[in-house]
């Protein structure tokens, strides 16, 4: 049986490429199908399928503009909204390791400096290494020191 | 035009449900294929490529470690073990909103607390918060003041 793991279900929700697309133009203030449709070049019905999986999800909410003819637009929930620190870690894992140029997408953050993203420990603060954590439960099972 | 953008780049090589579950085993210690399907319940077709692809992409290195019959292992290169963070990330998220139940893993970090990750700005330290940075630069093209 499959590892239970909270990456897994997070996956199953998100784990697909225009899903975590359509999800970035929504957190850069894109509402609109045909506003997400022309910045993530997604098909439609692609994106039609994606942005109904996350409403059903509890990731988006729709709410009608428009009447005649019915048009939508599409907020993030509070669950959505706090994926961007996903993002912004994958953004700079692709700044490093994929895009070879300079990068597409430059944040400058509140303190003033560009921003780069850092995962620390909320405790100590410290930047996480790998291989310097212990697992004390993987995939629902304690592990034996 | 879709955005220019390194998260979609990223998304190219590891956007991919069945792609990020084999590295998060391999980032776990596990190199054999067998493992792998074990591990993440994908079948053996779906993995097989996509293990290639990473080979592909530079993201794993894969060595022989029997001769008759051949087989291989697959290590991790410097890229996808910067990808652990993204993972911590995700796995933080999806244990805050997807997971109903207690987290099925847990880290203890070298600091001795249960490990959290938060994403911070390297400058300041500070957490990163939706909305306080400001775009310097978007899909390649400069943002106007």
């Amino acid at each position: 049986m499959a590892r239970t793991c909270s990456i897994a279900d997070a996956l199953e929700v998100i784990g697909e490429r225009w899903t975590l697309l359509a999800l970035r133009e929504v957190l850069l203030g894109c509402r609109r199908f045909d506003q997400i449709v022309q910045q993530t070049g997604a098909s439609r019905d692609i994106l039609a399928t994606r942005l109904r999986k996350l409403v059903d999800a509890g990731l988006l909410e729709r709410r009608q503009y428009e009447q005649h003819p019915p048009r939508y637009e599409y907020h993030p929930t509070e669950a959505a909204k706090s994926l961007h620190t996903v993002l912004l870690t994958l953004m700079e894992w692709g700044d490093r390791h994929i895009n070879p140029g300079p990068p597409p997408t430059v944040w400058e953050h509140s303190c003033g400096e560009v921003l780069h993203a850092q995962v620390v420990c909320d405790h100590c603060r410290q930047p996480v290494e790998l291989g310097e954590s212990r697992a004390v439960r993987l995939g629902g099972q304690p592990v034996e020191r």
